[in-house]
């Protein structure tokens, strides 16, 4: 099976690498990265670039469409080509795994409609705009949509996915292989459960996402 | 601050963005990605490849030094320009990460003779024979020296460090920010309570994995 992962300006990178540690070491998976062109991409910070060596003009098919999400998925709503991109693939995929606010390029390009889909906690208004039913689940499948929640979520939603495609013994064994046996040191609630200041910095932070994206340089 | 990821031919993927995703966005702390040379830098599956912009010959100091780990620490301890660059980036460093069996890097760096340390599950022996104190915590701090356990634990580690380096609030606030609330579908359990099959399988799998990495071609 081929995973396209797509990669576009100001991705972030846990959102892509979360599922790709699980998904690409499902036995049978080829992974790929594609992007408008080939070569190096910028996350959000500028300061990571991950290479894509495919261009989604030249992407005709694929059986797991990757859509990540991050600060540049603002940019990536008004970029026909790459809407277009994902909806032509999501059309004939056999899987469709949207993470974070990437959710919302999945909405633009048609393919939530009326399906119940889960997404960041900031960004569930907006996904609810297109049409889909929007819970707060770490990760949700409809039909052969899988989404996931923000960000480390992707590693829920790839390993979810991965019990989907391969068995739950291959899951469990991947699971093993990235010792996803997480601890994290501040406790593990929920965002809504967060603490009301934190919630109003990163509200912020998000909000002014895309702008602050446009002000980086980029480190190379 | 200064955080260099150091990079090298075969490393894990989520080994580096885990923590990375957490530590880039600590206020006052800029990332860099640095190996042997400039250019894209091949993961273990040789389908992923980050971009480096840094030399380690040109990278004199740093704040915080990242060691990753991967199928590719193998052919590392084999490199002695590697091993002196770490070497000497830990000496004057404020704080030294290292993720995963990335902490045999640390070890044939002697950066962690008679400490406290964690490592992956299956390198724990190795890391014992540097001399280290090895435990079975999910990250571990020493001294200046943290490190974190398998792969996915480069995200607790990451949010452990950013916690000592900028306070509990800005941790916990990235921890939102990431949506780090983990759901793992398969459970939560630990690499020492994992099914005995499982376990078989992945030490057989990570035994052959330097062979493995060789075996594959780059994808581009």
């Amino acid at each position: 099976m081929r995973l396209s992962i797509v990669l576009f300006d100001g991705f972030t990178a846990l959102d892509v690498v979360g599922g790709y540690e699980v998904l690409a070491n499902v036995p049978g998976i080829t992974t790929e990265f594609v992007a408008a062109s080939t070569g190096p991409v910028f996350a959000d910070t500028r300061r990571l670039a991950l290479h894509a060596y495919r261009t989604l003009e030249e992407t005709t098919h694929t059986d797991i469409l990757y859509v990540p999400g991050g600060p540049g998925v603002e940019k990536g709503l008004r970029n026909p080509a790459l809407l277009d991109a994902i909806r032509r693939l999501h059309a004939a995929s056999t899987w469709t795994i949207g993470i974070c606010n990437g959710v919302e390029l999945l909405g633009a390009a048609c393919a939530i409609q009326d399906l119940n889909v889960t997404t960041n906690w900031f960004a569930r208004a907006r996904v609810a705009a297109y049409g889909a039913k929007v819970g707060t689940a770490r990760y949700q499948r409809d039909g052969k949509v899988v989404t996931g929640a923000g960000v480390s979520a992707s590693i829920d939603a790839g390993l979810f996915l991965a019990g989907l495609i391969a068995g739950e013994d291959v899951a469990k064994t991947i699971q093993l292989g990235i010792e996803y046996y997480p601890a994290p040191p501040f406790g593990n609630g929920t965002p809504d459960t967060a603490p009301a200041a934190a919630q109003a910095l990163v509200r912020a932070f998000e909000q002014h996402a895309p702008q602050r994206l446009e002000s980086l340089q980029p480190a190379f």
